[in-house]
């Protein structure tokens, strides 16, 4: 299907962990006039699209806005603006991307505790509060929502017993964000963050993130002789730019605001209950058709995720081959898997433009042909 | 002319120190289909923009690949990757960008030496130089080339001396790039960062970076207990993810990186040295027709860049109305004054596809209009 570098002839149907294609909007949002960075015009679109966020995030944090950077520059700007050396963050561990949230933390030099679990199987919260009891001096507690390296759904409502701490609740939404329900103000989530070309159906670069009252106070009360080790990524220096004083920070890119604008339009205008529905109908009727085609599922019953299925290969049937052949014949990407997972299990992922029926029809269709 | 957030109806000509309208090809690209960030033709439009990259920054460096960030984002990968706390870094300061690049260095834990001078003229780089003699154990010496803030070009082809010492060469050529020659092998630079939405010519979110193999080896030789503070930015793993092996490590934006290439395209079609005789020609054009309506160039002759004009107002000239007149009833954006220049000087960039007699008429029309 390539015909060489650049040429851009490829028009797949991204079934992988995301990038997902976007919605129609959102890439007419891409073709939109560039405009300054300092723009009143661009500044307005930066309320609107917070206004817009904050619907999507469930909450009334007025610091609300997109990084320019993708999902994992959104993991690192609420860490590093959180944590102080020497701190200690809780982080809980069942897939690749907690790993990642231990790794940043340790770079901004905090003590990482780490609460171990099974990939592929969901965390219990209360071991995730356990340890908070046990470092009841801890900055923060960290936890992925929904683990894209395996598919599976961290319970994490529980968590808000951490309001009645000093232990901030900092939650990874990347994949859960407008793919299921996240309730930042109801579960007490301090910090969130979350990637744009995944169930919000706009395409990478940037991060959205979201801050409670109580993580600004943190971050405004730091240590003036530590100061935040990223200057890209200083929360307090990007809320200072979007909103007033609007003081210059680094050269934002209208293009990438402007399709996350169009894209989370699209997705209100369908309304977050619809959107979650929608996700919830399909991931299901994925996970009903893979095993008479011989995949397993890993995520179990109940903390599986509807817009990523971790789904284990048939027995004979070789990952990079098939997928190889999938997206070379096809058109089609999935995910390989990850950790214990890779060369045993996909990723499949139908997220936002593609959680609807076509997507099913077509990948499970190209799969019966490559592999009955 | 605005009819809103997110109309996108305001098509701007972007006449300020960046970003500038994107060429057409650069657009083009944009609008691209989505590939996966570890999809095969995605990893070869990789490899296509390192080559491009490498004939635009004049190097045979191997680690040459653009940083998923906008030009600040380069410029702190390249100071986190190289300085380990407590090594000395120091900084040529004429300008914001020499402030920032203090500021970058301070919070990555160096002490930073500032060699100062007056904003609007250049550093004299034999004091860079005797700087460096002083501190001969500094890890890296750091200078701004196009200081975007003034106009004014500093003089870093002598700091080739650095290679005879132990000091890394880092210049910051966010604003050269493109728009004037830049020659990282023939000075010795050891690390650079640019920015896309300038000279390049395509649009803002992505920060080209090349390294010396003497950079490379500086990398990986960092002591294992002072790991690289920010994961987000480690050149070290976004070579591993551009190159072999292609370790995931970041959602890259396709889209982004398309658009660059297809803007280097065009750059490289028209040739390198054509493209610098274009800014030249039509920077001088407009230096020298603005003194007649009043304004005065700040940058001294012989060190003033062609793509970026700091011009000094009229006087009786409201700054802040009259950009604000010139944006709305004319569509044409420029930039305000920094630091000492604020509310008396404007910026005024000619650069990429914006790089042509027709935007020069266009301004100057509006404000004989405006200011007659």
């Amino acid at each position: 299907m390539s015909t060489g570098p650049g040429s851009g002839v490829s028009e797949l149907l991204l079934l992988g962990p995301g990038p997902s294609n976007p919605y129609p909007e959102a890439s007419a949002g891409l073709a939109r006039p560039v405009l300054g960075h300092l723009d009143p015009e661009f500044l307005d679109l930066y309320q609107a699209v917070g206004d817009q966020l904050r619907a999507v995030f469930r909450t009334a944090n007025r610091l609300t806005l997109p990084v320019s950077g993708t999902g994992s520059s959104g993991m690192e700007a609420c860490l590093v603006s959180l944590l102080e050396p020497g701190e200690t963050a809780i982080v809980g561990v069942n897939g690749y991307f907690g790993e990642r949230l231990c790794e940043v933390a340790r770079r901004a030099g905090a003590e990482v505790v780490r609460v171990e679990g099974e990939w592929g199987r969901p965390l219990d919260p209360e071991r995730l509060l356990e340890a908070q009891r046990a470092n009841a001096g801890a900055r923060l507690l960290a936890v992925v929502h929904a683990e894209t390296s395996t598919g599976v759904r961290n319970e994490v409502a529980p968590l808000r017993a951490l309001q009645d701490t000093d232990t901030l609740f900092v939650l990874d939404t990347v994949t859960s964000l407008g793919g299921i329900p996240v309730e930042v103000d109801i579960w007490g989530v301090d910090a969130a963050y979350s990637a744009t070309q995944k169930c919000l159906g706009a395409v990478s670069g940037l991060a959205p993130i979201t801050f409670s009252d109580r993580a600004v106070a943190r971050m405004v009360g730091r240590s003036a002789e530590r100061p935040i080790c990223s200057f890209y990524l200083d929360v307090g220096l990007l809320e200072g730019y979007v909103y007033e004083p609007h003081r210059y920070h680094h050269t934002a890119s209208s293009v990438l605001v402007s399709a996350l604008h169009a894209g989370l339009g699209r997705l209100l205008d369908e309304g977050l209950p619809a959107v979650h529905d929608r996700h919830r109908r399909i991931g299901e009727l994925l996970q009903s058709s893979l095993p008479a085609l011989g995949f397993g599922l890993v995520a179990p019953d109940g903390h599986r995720l509807p817009q990523l299925t971790t789904a284990r290969l048939p027995s004979g049937v070789d990952d990079a081959k098939t997928r190889r052949r999938l997206r070379d014949e096809y058109g089609i990407e999935v995910g390989g898997g990850l950790g214990p997972f890779a060369g045993q299990a996909w990723r499949i992922g139908l997220m936002g433009h593609n959680a609807r029926q076509r997507s099913i029809a077509t990948l499970l269709g190209a799969l019966r042909s490559l592999l009955g």
